[in-house]
């Protein structure tokens, strides 16, 4: 992605000392653009919970690094594998949703235990990381050119009037280490001459949506439009919606996909209204365990502040202001889960397939176990 | 209701000057409690177009007031009846979705048109218009009366454990002259001792939910949570919604129900989880014309900058901040319909009744027509 025409990625190594990580912060975007610098796994920790950065490649990408700075500070001290034992389990406390985080841990922890010299894993966990890095980057890469063919037949059945696309949160570049998952075929899709149209939920209370979303596509040229959350619905029974297409956190190899909360409530209004509802997901994000999603996956609650507070521009200063009485009670539930029954597809790094276990197994028959 | 123990209406004559209409002005709630005095018909316009009262019945409460003030206005002028008609015209177009504004001033042309003596029409305009906001209130109260058994039936189903309502917007004492209309029966489930706990949409853009029915609840004492419009879905998923209970601003003689924007995503998910999704009203927002809700209701387009900008307390001090890129194009509807079949039944001031023409005509018989 490239912002006022320089390319960036979400996360990178300082190219002067490779044991710094280099983020975008993502919470005063889009009224400034900040480079911060983590130094260690504590700083990563911060960086995810407090949402400097966030989305489910990122975060897993994020993890990966900052296991490689845990190996890095580990190495100097006795007894390192506990080191490294307790930030990975201090960093997969960060978020419980997204399944990424989790993913890209298990890896770093079993590249360790396969290092024959304590001496080499700081080494092996950088290229680890990397490698996490670049292959998130190059699964949304791919997921654009397997959901590139859903927005051209669209546009086509439409005889070149514009697509309108509505997206929930931001399942962007800025949610993974570039492309996106869900914009990835939307940004295809624009870069090959198709006239698209995107509407953006807000997303409250963090508004990923109205913040982030919006921010990259209007870097990228691409034609869109805010709404609240509450629009969706009535834009979709007004045909002004050909497609839903949304990110995912955590999505089970049954086909229910954890995501933003309110995406279950686009899912119903896009099913009332005959739309196609996609997700977009590299398969880093499933779940080949959990085999219920409404049930099993554990839903963050974040604190209420969130949903009390809210910061925006006052001239040019970033304020938060109070949106409530003091004593409001909140709550602030991150996730919701959308059963399978409710999502036409699913789009992955290998094509697409349909929201259930056959369909899924197929695209990646490497997970199918013995019964 | 009573704010800090001192009872208020919404809206009524100056006790000093019966020619100045009283108001509160609910855009700076709950920061700032502000009166408001109206002098002319072009106030009561601007009060009604930029929001300092909203909510159907309150509407249609201010519109009569509106045409008190103009008939004051119109009989010290050459050609009376000409003044009132413009003023009509006005007030009409000042918020296209409520019927109750309508219903208001026809009811008041009505009576101009069968005063026989001109200097008796602000006398009779007067009291039509304090008869509209009495009737409002006592309407208000029925609705309470005919919802209480709903809530009281659950919590003998729960056996006494909290009976959790999900509401949007605000359908409360502010939206109406006194009572409210979702809110009646809460109140009155409240004051009869039934443990009640109240879900409150925040309700983006405007969040009267969060603003407005959070602090009337709040002065009221009646528990409740503060939630973004994301989460009812969620919730309702996990058994955390025992009712829905919402108000609107124009329903259907065929049961279709235009209310705030984003009704329609909780109605959908309401039904997906078998929860009762009723609509509290009283007859006054019914539309006894329009047949089909989804096609013909006209739905209001406001200013996207409602989206863009967000009012809070920054400190002590109410500002206005910026969410979005400056440049961020948005659309911002106000209103959506709840098809008929997405809701479980109407509590009007006459009783309940199932959302269509027959059940509807049974409790209203005078409006049945000769076909």
């Amino acid at each position: 992605m490239k912002i006022d025409g320089q390319h960036y990625r979400t996360i990178w190594l300082d190219s002067d000392d490779d044991t710094v990580v280099c983020i975008i912060d993502q919470r005063p975007l889009p009224h400034q653009f900040i480079i911060e610098a983590l130094h260690t796994v504590d700083d990563v920790f911060v960086a995810i919970r407090d949402m400097h950065v966030r989305g489910a490649g990122l975060i897993g990408a994020a993890g990966a690094y900052g296991m490689y700075l845990a190996a890095v500070d580990a190495v100097s001290h006795d007894n390192p594998l506990a080191i490294i034992k307790r930030a990975a389990d201090k960093l997969k406390s960060s978020r419980p949703t997204a399944v990424n985080l989790s993913y890209a841990i298990d890896k770093q922890l079993d590249c360790i235990n396969n290092v024959l010299s304590m001496s080499d894993i700081p080494a092996k966990t950088k290229t680890l990381a990397q490698t996490i890095a670049d292959e998130d980057a190059q699964a949304c890469f791919s997921i654009g050119q397997h959901g590139f063919p859903l927005i051209r037949y669209l546009s086509e059945q439409k005889k070149g009037q514009p697509v309108n696309i509505l997206t929930h949160c931001n399942a962007g570049w800025l949610a993974f280490v570039d492309h996106g998952s869900a914009t990835a075929p939307i940004y295809a899709s624009h870069d090959a001459g198709i006239d698209v149209h995107v509407w953006v939920d807000e997303t409250r209370p963090r508004n990923q949506g109205s913040r982030l979303t919006a921010w990259e596509l209007e870097q990228h040229g691409v034609p869109f439009t805010v709404i609240t959350d509450n629009t969706g619905g009535h834009l979709m029974q007004n045909g002004l919606v050909d497609i839903v297409i949304v990110g995912s956190d955590r999505t089970t190899h049954t086909g229910d996909v954890a995501n933003k909360i309110g995406t279950y409530l686009k899912a119903l209004a896009a099913q009332d209204n005959d739309i196609p509802f996609y997700v977009a997901l590299p398969s880093s994000t499933f779940d080949w365990v959990i085999q219920d999603g409404c049930k099993d996956i554990p839903i963050e609650q974040r604190d209420g502040d969130e949903v009390k507070h809210i910061q925006g521009l006052d001239g040019n200063t970033l304020k938060s202001v109070l949106l409530t009485t003091r004593e409001s009670n909140t709550a602030n539930y991150a996730f919701d889960v959308t059963p399978a029954r409710l999502v036409t597809g699913l789009i992955t790094e290998r094509g697409i397939c349909k929201p259930n276990k056959a369909s899924i197994l197929q695209l990646y028959p490497e997970k199918r176990v013995n019964d």
